[in-house]
């Protein structure tokens, strides 16, 4: 019996997972620590994962086979820099530790494209150096690390995701797709950068999609999530005025380029092509008018929202 | 006033750092999981580490200014794979959390040669790639790189001090130099590898001394701790027959050397000599004739142990 354990599962992300894994024939326990309903056929713990007994507990008594872990602290902009990246440490060590010890045979980690050094442009796992300079990048590094330690030492099965650039419904509206379309559906201007870093951005089904192939297959290590399509910025937000009109609120250059944003960021999707043999399912056209779709008619019922 | 919490306390660096604490004036809180009887003039906390509750109100209630934290499980030779590693990150994750919360202002943590890629022979901070082969050494490291980010974060001070190759009074029997010396005083044959393995041994009083000059200094990220003095292993089993006789026990070249452990591994001393400006005080003769002398007093109280 294949039973999946996917954590963060009331997240951006971990919907799609949840939805994604009963689909491919998993039963689905779906933890998460906010009171939202189960997606339709999950079983759904609601758990706080930084409280170890309760893990420890409810991890015991599911058995899985299969481990997401999705789980994190993610709201932008403190996520960089909060204390709290320790405490998701601790939890997904202890996660694993007890997945293992309920005898779950087989796991995979969310880590980020902020492990890298970002100086390199095309990141290529283990290749490319991992010497993050902020600490939820060091947070993700490290657990990427143990897991691999740990799994080596203890006879399980695992891999890394790291996600690059994701879009689509659901996304946090601090975000640069989420705010160019609430901007430009509520007729604001809306001031970017120059928009010439070059980045690939993977829709969140098809994210959720690969790292459900990640979660069937065999391969270990880290593995870069991407469409291996690298964009401008610019197509990016061209694309949704296309949609949504009004592209004369788009101030291109208005804001300054953070010093922290490196020109080039893409990863290498050689891995998740060849070894787990994933291909998205949206292009961008199709995965940006899903989402502008999802924003109008959540602004239509929730104006204030948007 | 400069409060140093130790963790660690009862081992075998521990007491002397304690002791080496107290000399330099420190007000010095000793934790340790043993009910062994306090370094006269610090202040016993018996405490395990692993239990999170009691560690938070126990640093709280100290409030130490410094901390020192060298307790890790050490039982050779399961250390390098025990699962025990992923709680003893944990642990010192939290323990560095508590410790800034209550007010500490500097931390140095204890790492090992093993975060080294053991290939490059001397190894130097912040060159010599980490890229440990074992889930010890992945395990310090990671501890080492999210001090490092949460120190950078956080506004703490912090160092961590790479320990080398130790020995003295206290060191486990199933280590090198008290396996030689219980079996010499035993008139047993000692088996040994040929010998020729270049290493930097530092006594014990030596290694404390170093920490508490960095725990002192403001220097930060990884410190090796060493003599700068490299010997062969020949020579130093020589030092010890010199002291015990019956040399003609010692069989060099009846142990095959394993494969993991390098010809050549040192520590380069730069940053310890120049930036925390310490130099050692043993060198190997005396270092060895009081180490002999603690073993023969031992095995005269104690035969059965020897």
């Amino acid at each position: 019996m294949k039973r999946a354990i996917v954590t963060g599962a009331s997240g951006f992300i971990g919907r799609y997972a949840v939805a994604g894994l009963l689909d491919r024939g998993f039963d689905v326990h779906a933890l998460g620590r906010s009171g939202d309903e189960p997606v339709g056929g999950a079983i759904w713990h609601r758990i706080d994962l930084l409280r170890d007994a309760e893990v420890e507990t409810t991890i015991e008594r599911i058995k899985g086979s299969h481990l997401l872990h999705l789980a994190w602290s993610a709201t932008p902009p403190s996520y960089w820099t909060t204390p709290e990246n320790l405490m998701w440490v601790r939890s997904s060590l202890h996660l694993f530790s007890c997945f293992h010890r309920a005898g779950g045979t087989r796991a995979v980690g969310v880590g980020t494209c902020a492990e890298y050094e970002w100086s390199h442009g095309i990141c290529i796992e283990d290749v490319t150096p991992t010497q993050p300079s902020t600490l939820y990048g060091v947070s993700k590094d490290c657990t990427q690390r143990m897991l691999r330690a740990f799994s080596k030492a203890a006879g399980l099965s695992s891999a890394w995701a790291r996600v690059f650039h994701t879009y689509g419904p659901g996304e946090h509206v601090a975000r640069l797709v989420p705010s160019v379309i609430l901007g430009l559906l509520a007729g604001r201007p809306v001031p970017c950068t120059a928009g010439n870093q070059i980045r690939d951005y993977l829709h969140v089904a098809d994210v959720a999609s690969a790292l459900v192939a990640l979660l069937e297959s065999d391969v270990s290590g880290p593995v870069n999530l991407g469409s291996g399509r690298p964009l401008v910025l610019r197509e990016l937000v061209s694309g949704i005025t296309t949609l949504t009109g009004c592209g004369e609120l788009i101030q291109f250059g208005a804001r300054p380029l953070p010093a922290s944003e490196p020109a080039v960021l893409l990863p290498s999707v050689e891995r998740l092509s060849h070894e787990v043999k994933w291909t998205p399912k949206f292009d961008l056209d199709q995965g940006l008018r899903d989402t502008v779709a999802w924003w109008r008619q959540k602004a239509g019922r929730d104006p204030q929202g948007a």
